[in-house]
């Protein structure tokens, strides 16, 4: 059976040191509680888990844990797609400056509207969506969803809208 | 199989009378395009397929034809139960006051996070969510999803999750 999991927020706080490297996870002596499983540790493995693609659609980019992830993922080869939105991305702690610097292809959508979706995919197969922007404020301090799926039904659509938003918003 | 559905916005712009009179279908003169499906009017039609039951989550709550849809459950006696964010509901042109008025049950958050879900549950069976607030803005400006499924391991987390929003919120 294909994947199906909903990850509620706000998350509980603990270290997240075994998630990026997890030869440490005995040596970290942060006061934070350890080999504690969350909300966002879970949204982390499954972004980590990508091993060829992640395409990033969110209006909200500022949390640096989540900025972490994508960087190790690009390092590691994985192909990155970034696209946010022009309103946010010019706000303090916005983390589209961060990501570029690593190398990571960024576009910014200009349109009057909103672009106010909250999604990835994962090597084209695991769609990650919901209300949670990508933001400290919504990950420890908002309840928030986040909907996990493998089902190709849901998984397509959002490819195909990716797809669409990503040439829409091609700067050249 | 059970209903996977994905819904895109802005949706256009179409008369919305059919469904909600489907009777008057050859009899609305309104200048808007007739007989046309949108994203807007499918998800009115996912909302008002509801017999027994809806629950309604939603951050920002200021759409008429949304609060059209569920004060219309409300009359043919499905149990509504909306829950709301309390920094939203005060602003102008939330429609608590109406559904109030009309004698549905509305609860408001009142916690310092913002309860930012986007989510609805049709008969304890359907669920709705996705990163739509139930705005004029969020429907014909802004890009955004809606995700609608039976999957009963996305449905059933959901209705937990109400469930403890709802009894953390009673006034009482
Ligand atoms: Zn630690
Ligand atoms: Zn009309």
């Amino acid at each position: 059976k294909p994947l199906s999991e909903v990850l509620f927020f706000p998350s509980e706080l603990a270290c997240l040191e075994h998630i990026f490297t997890p030869s440490l996870l005995c040596s970290c002596y942060c006061p934070l509680p350890h080999g504690v499983e969350t909300s966002f540790s879970r949204l982390l493995r499954h972004l980590l888990s990508a091993s060829s693609s992640l395409d990033v659609c969110v209006f909200a980019f500022s949390n640096m844990d989540l900025s972490r992830a994508v960087v190790a993922l690009h390092k590691r080869g994985v192909t990155i797609r970034v696209l946010t939105d022009n309103d946010y991305s010019a706000i303090l702690g916005s983390q589209v400056g961060i990501l570029r610097k690593a190398g990571i292809c960024v576009r910014c959508d200009a349109d009057s509207g909103y672009m106010h979706h909250k999604f990835a995919v994962v090597d084209s197969q695991l769609l990650i969506t919901g209300s949670l922007n990508w933001t400290i404020t919504a990950v420890q301090g908002n309840m928030e969803n986040v909907v996990i799926t493998q089902d190709p039904d849901l998984v397509r659509p959002f490819i195909k809208e990716f797809h669409r938003l990503w040439l829409l918003n091609d700067p050249d």
